[in-house]
């Protein structure tokens, strides 16, 4: 099996797992493992913040930092398909009693205009406006990098009226290796960040989530709240650590893409723009398959992708899928849908 | 002063300040007060359902009806401008947990291809679809009157998924009116509706909640939770009773309303669309004043409208403004934009 | 039938229907109603505060007030057996996040020193105390009078570590009449109070929410927010202030209170305490009948209480119950008990 | 530094290491890790349920399970001095809109009576009983082992009642083995039971949560929506199977305990009961200092230990704390109260 579905089945290689074996650990409750400390102390300097804390998962970073930002029952502004909103379960409302007011943003990052015109000022009938947030790379769009100005222009509209600004950049170091810039490009506008060592970076478990001192502090607590406050988690942090080292192999993913991407566009029967990042977006329209239809076609041949929306499937390299896997893997699309 | 800002502004009429003073009373959380038992039995006799219940305002009733029909968690669908989206304080997030799914439609109702697009199977990432909203008269489209075969369309997409609709009817005997419709042609199709007595039948205080028995009696439970299980409450329903005898008056407050939009467009500065209902915007661009500035101007000549939007301001004509009044007010604001 | 289940039952008199039909009105949601606006001003005066709300019910008014104090997710200290743990469905959860701590006290009020014990500095584990709320008179045990060195020994207790006081006043002046001293003794320790216009004052409807302006301001929104934002609620408020004329009227009801809680001790199967206001709880377990049967018996004769406990039911005298019938009802329980 | 403050910080030891180095993993929110697999049905039987969950922590297992048991808005029974209640940040309330009704217990298990006098049926007013949570052993109470027979008398109260049961058995093995029995005698009664595999059992990270088939599907959601839905978790999971291998160590710690604490109580200044578990609480009201001013003077000579009340703190012993260090530590303590 070759396996597209996501960044996410990565699995740690051989110096991750001996990281594991290796760190030194302590109680994380307590705040005395070392191997998170370093992992934290490491995190924040590479995006630009005063501090990072360690969450289990994207999700719970991205809800703990919704939930710090803003008083229950505000409005957060985010683009229509963002993570946040399609698939954290609704967690926007449920963890925090926020109404989310989506943006129809043509490519995931609304302009300045747009947060403008989404802004509410609080008053008698309305819910004030709490939190902006970004995504980068942004997933639903075909893992668009968003670039720094881009970015820049949102948080500011946002943050020159008083609203805070979070960026899921779950994918945000494809993003700056996409854009060639120093991810704080990226993370330098806004209030706080989510990103995870799992996926591309290719550690088992984990995102980071950062931000000032004074917001980690509130995180953290939060992140308790939630049910993240784990014990020796050292052992997850030392190949967290290894992760990071990993930046640098995503522009390989990334050739890797759109190797793949110009192969499947070849295939007569399906419509493949050129990604930007690991994601690439196939129309199966003219396969005259339903999109479970050709993901059957695909698995009896091994290879999976992932169903993403009504004439769409998501293929996403990464570092288990190396050149060799990714033309085998269209050999095996063409035949499937020959 | 010539108030035009709202249908809400109505005062109670001598014949309904007498029902106030002649009303039959009890304690209506014991459900001994029998004006109210008679107005309740009246509002769902008139809509066309099993049971109805008494609440203190629109908004409680949208909310309770939101929290009945759904789990916490959900997703809502509603157009992105009703009213229980914008005016309710977030409350679908705050007191149910609800995440909205909002339709940019393109008269305030969904087609039914909407409703199918925006319908969410719960799964392991996503929050299943619990609820369709519609609106009737839409406010925020300038008192729209959706047709029945609009709402039956959108209700029965979404019935069809197994998804429960309700109604903000808080003008639906506006909307019959300009119909010529029975109002049951446009609640026959949804699961429950909510109507106002005050607004432009005249009632000072009051809506309707109305449905089947079994969710009636779920949200008696629910009033209680949102504090708005009253005691002698009859003396609001008295004159509640009297308000549904004014539903053939609404016709006179849509004359009326055509009249003003007629005038108003000949304005030069003003643009004005024929209303279908009560409600009457006109576009001030050109006036070279803001929205503030054209509210002000008509202050001093003595006609008071309302911001609505950036460029909007909105008239509505109701039952304490009467065509003479309506003259006098169309010369005034003819003055003040000279 | 002398209904004595409780001082909810009483039925607006003939002024105070007359007040509904004569009361100036506006739209109070545009803080025009100039009788709403007078009875806000007069109940802040009366209990000493800078500002006062009408809101339809003393659940209302009790949940906008925990509310409006907290943050969400903080606890609160209350006496078990208080109506807000009790009876309000679990608001305090519902609408706010609050965990409730609640105390094991003598007469319903906690000492200052279970007010320390149970106050919690908020870290990473638990979170802080942020709301104490005390009940006057208090209902559960059997409408005792809580004296002002109670309420201010409890209330500073709280106030000195930084938690804000809500004083569930809904009888706050059946214990200021029966203690003999000024209503702002009991509420001029704790920084707001609710107080019911129904109840033994006679108001159809509603009950006063008091405090800062700046806590009347955040409550003005969330009564909003719990869909409490009525019209012309003058057709209320005109009643309401002539329940402000019956004050002095409590201590009839009481002296009545005491009258029939004598004949009824003197009933051989019942075992009844001396009442210090209008609540009379008698102790059935003697007549060998449970509570239900009890009841029914007396229902049977004309005569209506209320189950309040597993060998309890309670009577309570108002002002449409005057000498005679509860000489009356104690002859007709003699004679179904016999 | 002999660490006692909890079983909490016992690290990893080299055979759960190499557990993590070599587990075969997968993506786990595809339900395709192996040793997640692995783990999961090893606990499941275990304690004899059908299904069993892996979470970050005990926290989220308790709030997950909260969550899954009960609607939004009931009540919970539980001991006061519960760790769902007193260290879990009032989740219950934030996460669930769930009320608590503690229970104030003789051993930290409700008595049948307890359960029966605690549960309210839903009605108009008050919040139907929607779980009873137990815990076992009992932190608080110092380690409390709770014998089947306690287990069950106050799970069939509630489950006669139709009331899930749910047990916070972060140290259920502690219990079983302290009492000598199947760990299923103690898991068999209630519906749904939390594990640490942190803790005595010495695993980094982790806890599971078991019970019947449906409720884990359910949970599975819920952990999702709180951010516990991790990837290559096997690595984690690894280290779990080897910690279910330390079961039979538990004595080791209970037999320290004894130890430890028979050593503490003769100190004169320290007042110390026999310890069922591996949990000693020591009395310090008689040395003159104040709970900090101990734990300062302990630090001083090496050893750490918890505040655990205004004149109480608690010792823990583990897996990392032989007899020997159990000795030196004794020795110490001595030395520093003397």
């Amino acid at each position: 099996m070759i396996d597209l579905r996501s960044d996410t089945v990565t699995k740690p290689d051989e110096p991750m797992r001996q990281a594991a074996l290796e760190a030194d650990v302590g109680d994380d409750v307590y705040e005395e493992d070392p191997t998170v400390i370093e992992l934290e102390s490491r995190a924040a300097d590479l995006v630009g913040t005063e501090a990072a804390l360690y969450v289990p998962t994207g999700t719970m970073g991205n809800q703990v930092a919704a939930r710090v930002h803003t008083e229950h029952g505000q409005e957060v502004l985010a683009d229509r398909s963002s993570h946040v909103v399609k698939y954290e379960l609704g967690g926007l409302a449920q963890h925090a009693g926020l109404q989310v007011r989506v943006l129809d943003t043509e490519r995931g990052v609304p302009t300045p205009e747009q947060v403008e015109a989404g802004y509410v000022e609080e008053d008698l009938h309305r819910p004030g406006t709490g939190l902006l947030c970004l995504e980068n790379t942004h997933n639903a769009r075909g893992g668009l990098a968003i670039a720094p100005e881009e970015i820049s222009a949102a948080a500011d509209a946002a943050r020159d009226r008083g609203v805070p600004v979070h960026l899921d950049g779950a994918r945000v170091f494809n993003a700056a290796t996409a854009l060639d810039v120093p991810v704080t490009e990226l993370t330098g506008p806004v209030d706080s960040v989510m990103f995870c060592l799992s996926k591309g970076l290719g550690a088992p478990v984990g995102s980071m989530l950062a931000g000032s001192q004074a917001f980690i502090d509130r995180a953290r607590r939060t992140r308790k709240l939630f049910g993240g406050g784990m014990r020796q988690v050292g052992v997850l942090a030392g190949p967290g650590l290894r992760a990071l080292e990993n930046v640098d192999d995503l522009e390989t993913d990334h050739e890797n893409a759109r190797y793949l991407a110009a192969g499947l566009d070849e295939i007569e029967t399906l419509s493949v723009q050129e990604p930007e990042t690991n994601i690439v977006l196939a129309d199966v329209t003219e396969t005259g398959l339903d999109v479970e239809g050709v993901l059957d076609r695909l698995r009896g041949v091994g290879v999976l992708a992932t169903p993403f929306g009504p004439t769409t499937i998501r293929f996403c390299t990464h570092r288990d899928v190396d050149r060799e896997a990714v033309e085998t893997a269209l050999e095996r699309v063409e035949e499937a849908l020959a």
